[in-house]
């Protein structure tokens, strides 16, 4: 790709206030994993258990915890938290430009609203009373419904859709495909059949929320849903209607989130966790991958509940006993029971 | 949000066509749950469990059941069912206006058999052979492939796409992201890969339905995928190519149905259900969340399959026990055995 | 639907190099399945299983394995693989057609680099450095971002995101909403919560290769996704970043792969599988519907992991019982060491 961003050792030490070792003049023209950077990329060491990789890497610099540096000879940059250095780095060599400021001609923006540094791409379409706040990017094809506001600095991707009445924080990044603001799922019966309930809250998300591509999130059907700051969601995360996520609430792809359920803060849910509605997950809980959480957690820690595969062959004969497996308890007691029994009859 | 709506509780209860108790000319500029009620709003009790909330409500009216009235001395609206009249109520106060009838300049529509009162939004595209009925709205970003059919009063939300040969019945609402008629995942394995089986059939969608965003629905192999009157699916729905669901069936979120399942009248999918392809679900089968169906389901009722999360720790132990749950039956059957064989040789 | 195409039996039995049986110039206007085609349409028995409904079949002509054909006295075409020859049917008999060659004047197209044979729907961006070859169709309302590459004869759906340095193979079908190169989940834990990892690697995407409605593949956090060739995936299904799939792997719906997964090739995933992180799984591996896999496979075969539904009254009792499964275990133990100490004892 175009655009390519060289640093030398010495620059980059200083962009991430670092300290450094070796030649200061040392180009570096992107990041590499250690075992595969060459001499022009730079790379990290972030988890002692791959030190030995070190004594073979090729990498042009590496970023190491200082306890690691004493058997490296290499030229390097020192920090206690390699990980989130690399991260920084990540952003410096990210060859990726923003759009420039601007509406494009084939833009239909009602909207007045708009800040003049706000860059609006091609076929987006922009409904009255939106309000666009300073540096935000809106790419080609999004569709912002009215009254909805994006804060400062937002990135919304190519064709996002967001409904009408949702509010998004600063900082926010949304990838393509994501739907915010849909009609959460909400129906009476009546004498011919369903009768919907309008969806009449909105949605309001913090700062620095990332969604990932081709999520949901509804909107509410009296009061929001609410997604707290520092959020992270990947891709294809469903968020039903009045969903409560606290600040820095993390979620791997496909997590599923049923109405009125509300999660605490700084949880970790892992790919394609599902919650029931209308429960509560209290703070600093984790969830593993696929479960699914059926009753509110009231403590922190780690939950599980689904078993990996094994061969089918086998899965099979423990499943069929599984489906007997009541039985099998009181085949037991049975059996405690008469062992009993005897024991007194032979005391 | 702009465009609120105020009733009065007279003008709400000859709306609703119900009985009122109170000040006919109070005020109501919204619906709110009834411990957040002020005194501008409308609530309603559907659940006996809440009765203690009334007593302390601040809301302007409640929709009641006549028979809680008695101890209730505000406004009240009575009702046999209180939650089918707040989702009447929740369609009068509904802020969200419908665009209206008119082709936006920017839509690019090559199809004729469009009529005069129907809105279709900016940079829409509109195929050939579409017919789009009376009082349909195509908000924008919405592509329709050519010969599919638009039925009377349809809302196709933003950034929708409709491939060929697909008919949606009167009154749908499609959410943004929605895919329909997307080919069915057909292949035959051929001496150099995969070959493609051409999905020839269309989708066939009934009347009053409503889809969830980002969902799809594939479009038939031969014959059509077909949904039935009435239907409601939730957000990322997945069905398959010749699936058939009737009448009056609810999904909640990403329930996901495989090739040419065939779904009864009236069932209800927990969130995230799947379905395994060529099987047939009777009507009124009710699957709890996130469960699979892997056998035709013959009895109408309740039917259930997964776990919910417990302590990681708690969890692996059961987890590695269950691995050996073969051999374990083998044990009490041997323990059963050798305790009838010395009952036997003592007896 | 327009477009209908019609062949005789021996125009069809031409096209598909089989022989055949029966009157030449029987006209045949389409495909349908044995028992519902009537005699202006063939059919296929590519299962020896539903040999049966041959006997009363009105088809026009069947595509039948020449051990079925004896006992047939139908028109019919004579194939080793029935079932391979119906895919090739279901080709010459899709009425669907490709848009002409040429750029829609509402296309937004900033590349140079776009074959003058290709066809750019309506609405569409392209932006600079996108590589378009030849015979490829761009459907309505797609983006491209900076410096992609679609190979020769790509079809990509309508509204389809593919993000910067995206690069797709030859013959690819990408349906419609999907989004390739999307960032990958990465975030390191900084003082003020979550720190974005800029995703710097791309997506490589092989030959042949087709893509379900509202599918995400993200990019590469420092090397590429890679999806190798003859790859099929269905309807949402979600890669992340730096997965890497080998060829002719097949995925159901809705299957979720977690980041630096490796799959090998000609795997089947069944519907909604699951695939944690960091693993690898070897060729030729087969998981059934909805199953997690939490660790690497390295022999081919069947794997298993989750329960079918059964009704709810049943499945709690079970399921309660298992959550004391560890400690039956420990009865059982006991139970076998009384036994042995007693018979010891009488011994």
């Amino acid at each position: 790709m175009s655009g390519q961003k060289t640093f030398s050792l010495a620059e980059l030490a200083a962009a991430l206030e670092l300290e450094f070792r070796g030649q200061p003049d040392t180009q570096l023209e992107g990041i590499a994993p250690l075992g595969a950077a060459g001499p022009e990329q730079l790379s990290f060491l972030s988890n002692a258990k791959f030190k030995s990789v070190l004594q073979s890497t090729t990498a042009g610099a590496v970023i190491l915890h200082p306890d690691l540096a004493t058997d490296f000879a290499g030229n390097c940059l020192l920090s206690a938290n390699p990980y989130l250095m690399y991260a920084r780095a990540s952003a410096l060599f990210d060859p990726f430009t923003k759009p420039r400021a601007g509406v494009h001609p084939s833009a239909v923006v009602v909207a007045e609203n708009v800040h003049n540094s706000v860059s609006i791409g091609a076929n987006c379409v922009i409904e009255g009373d939106v309000e666009i706040a300073e540096g935000a990017t809106i790419a080609p094809g999004v569709v912002i419904g009215r009254g909805s506001r994006i804060g400062k600095y937002c990135y919304i991707h190519a064709n996002v859709t967001i409904y009408h009445g949702v509010s998004i924080g600063d900082e926010c990044i949304v990838h393509s495909g994501v739907v915010i603001g849909g009609d959460g799922f909400g129906f009476a019966p009546g004498p011919n059949g369903w009768e919907k309930i309008h969806q009449l809250g909105g949605v309001q998300i913090g700062r620095r929320v990332e969604i990932g591509a081709n999520s949901c999130i509804d909107r509410g059907a009296l009061e929001n849903t609410v997604i707290g700051n520092d959020v992270i969601l990947d891709d294809q995360t469903m968020i039903a209607h009045n969903v409560i996520i606290g600040d820095g609430t993390a979620m791997a792809g496909c997590c599923q989130v049923a109405g009125s359920a509300v999660i605490g803060k700084n949880c970790t849910l892992a790919g394609n966790v599902g919650v029931v509605g209308h429960i509560t997950i209290a703070d600093n809980v984790h969830i593993t991958a696929r479960c699914l959480v059926t009753k509110s957690i009231i403590q922190p820690g780690s939950y599980s509940g689904v078993f990996g595969v094994t061969e089918s062959a086998v899965w099979r004969k423990n499943a069929a006993r599984f489906s007997k497996l009541d039985e099998l308890y009181r085949r037991v007691a049975q059996l405690e029971k008469q062992l009993k029994i005897r024991d007194k009859g032979e005391g």
